[in-house]
């Protein structure tokens, strides 16, 4: 797990730079926008940001809320960045653990309150961000939610089938982690993928103003409740490594290579072929 | 838990008096009106007229099924009243238990088929009430839930966050247990926290329709189905009184004595400050 | 749990004569439609037919996809036939079980994805073997789902209680077991019964989509997946037959036997007093 190092813990959240976060502090709510061109791929440099940021939230007792949004009007967070997996590698080693499955893991029990306001794109490691945060609110309009590991041949490896079976149940969860489909916001709230789908124009303030709320409660209160929460419908760290380890196993075999390596040649990672990911997944067929 | 002892079990139970319930018998289904003035508190006199109340009916084999409504057009249940929390506990021992929460788990576990109707607001300890009963129909126009506890720096305490962490999943119930937030019965609905929202107009006949086609069939079959569905569904005695712990525990902070005796100052417990339980909580902060 | 004979394994299964079911191959889905008039009770022809079917497929390294239909108009399976549970037994013996919890519970396990196209009624032991399955559709204006096994004394037999208490939660779960009453698949797809109700005319098409999208996806990362989720949301065997059980001590309790005897004679196992299940009950009481 994170080591969470006290380093810069003096230093103002606010006024700290970062290659692919933008900071805004009001109160105890810290607002991020992720912005990492061209596709808000979760790379190296977004990685390393993002664990940087957490743990000098967590350090500073100021903060109690944060809200993840994307500055790309059409991805939130597009998914792990395949081309570079051993610089990731690094990234999570650096910031003291060693898969996006335990690091996800780690920010669901952290102190911290954490909210998705999606706009976007989320699809694989992508959706499996915002299913370790507390809580998702979607663009009507704009988000669109996908598993689609199961076209190269693995189980998502950052705990989709942990999380989506326990919020949807066994017949929608295995729908949406074996058809690699596309769904648009109303259908993952009737799902239970998120909290609720909201209309563009409104979410803003909407997340804003419970972000506040929230903020504004005795702390000790909020940390209990979550711990109970967790106690309830978190998956332990274990069960959470094994599905990372059984995604490896299924991606390096000869089906999941070769599927990967054609997707690649169809526009995999470029922002237009992604655009629609259901008609890149039908030119591998 | 509770004793039930077998008194007063020859005597018609349509007839007996109680001074905050208004009992009325169809055949094996009891309706039961709750009016505690002047917001339905679930203080000792309710506390003691429900014990006794199931007591009696669980001792009579011709009842099977129970409908709990409330005769204040705008309480359900408020919450337990903080005020007399020496009475209540007085109260609950009497009954043979000593905390809320495992007198509402006796009660899931109760041989009776229990349904709610709820045509108003239903807060904190009485909306852990409501989730302790079999089933939950509430008024579209009418009804409103919230779990306030988090303002006081508390986790539920009878049962809250285990009930709704099942029922809707954790992103869902961390939202509701976080937000110390109102919501309408609609929303109840999407989120799992009530079985359906039916317009006020008819809900009291689709309640007493289905109550008293429930109370037709063999007793002993609905027992099993109720004994299995708990097995996978219901929490613990123990884990139910841990939360009872950790309510208590909450509450008794600084932080959580504080902002009580800042919300009794700006109306907690009386009936018009309580009809917008959030701008109550705004004028806290 | 069932042999699965290598047997016929040679055999083209799309050539394959059974008395009730007829199949339909597209490349590596089989599209398996269910005909057993009077009214597709699941009684002796149609689980051997199911048996075999299911054998040969997982057999067939090239089928990785079923989808279940019915070519009755009104009946997807009505429900076991009560009638002939002697020879039910024997078919399901023949196949290497010994009930059909045991055989709904292996099926789950089968490395075939499998989905169900529901467009008419599907009760009781009908609904079970849906609710086995990995996903259900259902067409709004025909479908009707039913699990009335508590109006003869007795809990589901294969599977309904673990199943829907995990799709649906506690409350939603009592209501539709303990009120053994009519869902339609708007309300059906509400409580999590389904994955989602669609338009009649729009079911065929979306369901064959989403088959031959599966389909093409590798075969070791959908079972890998389908393992994974089960681990989670699916009971144990021992848990299955446990249920099943309960199911036959509670029906041969001198109610259940009065109560089912009163059901033949007013039409139970008939085709139109079928049509309209709740009135038939009501007849009973």
């Amino acid at each position: 797990v994170i080591g969470f190092l006290p380093s810069h813990r003096n230093k103002e959240i606010a006024t700290m730079k970062f290659d692919t976060l933008a900071i805004r502090r009001e109160g105890a709510v810290l607002f991020v926008e992720m912005l990492a061109p061209p596709l808000n791929l979760l790379g190296p440099e977004l990685v390393r940001d993002l664990i940087s940021l957490i743990q000098q939230a967590e350090g500073d007792k100021a903060v109690r809320v944060l809200v993840f949004k994307s500055a790309d009007p059409d991805y939130f967070i597009s998914h792990v960045d395949v081309a570079r997996r051993k610089e990731n590698g690094q990234a999570l080693a650096s910031g003291g653990t060693t898969s996006f499955a335990l690091l996800f893991h780690r920010l669901s029990q952290s102190r911290l309150i954490t909210i998705a306001q999606i706009e976007g794109r989320v699809r694989a490691g992508g959706s499996e961000f915002v299913l370790s945060l507390d809580m998702r609110f979607a663009a009507k309009e704009k988000a669109i939610f996908s598993q689609f590991e199961s076209a190269f041949n693995a189980i998502p490896g950052a705990g989709a089938a942990q999380h989506l079976t326990r919020l949807m149940g066994r017949g929608r969860a295995l729908e949406v982690l074996l058809s690699a489909d596309d769904y648009d916001a109303d259908l993952a709230e009737r799902y239970g993928w998120i909290n609720r789908a909201l209309p563009a124009e409104m979410i803003g303030d909407f997340v804003k103003a419970l972000a506040h709320r929230i903020a504004t409660l005795p702390a000790a209160g909020l940390a209990t409740i979550k711990n109970r929460v967790n106690a309830i419908a978190l998956a332990s760290a274990e069960v959470m490594q094994r599905d990372a380890d059984l995604f490896f196993e299924g991606l390096r075999q000869p089906e999941g290579v070769s599927r990967m390596d054609a997707a690649f040649k169809h526009g995999f990672q470029t922002r237009d072929a992604e655009m629609d990911f259901p008609q890149l997944l039908r030119t591998l067929s």
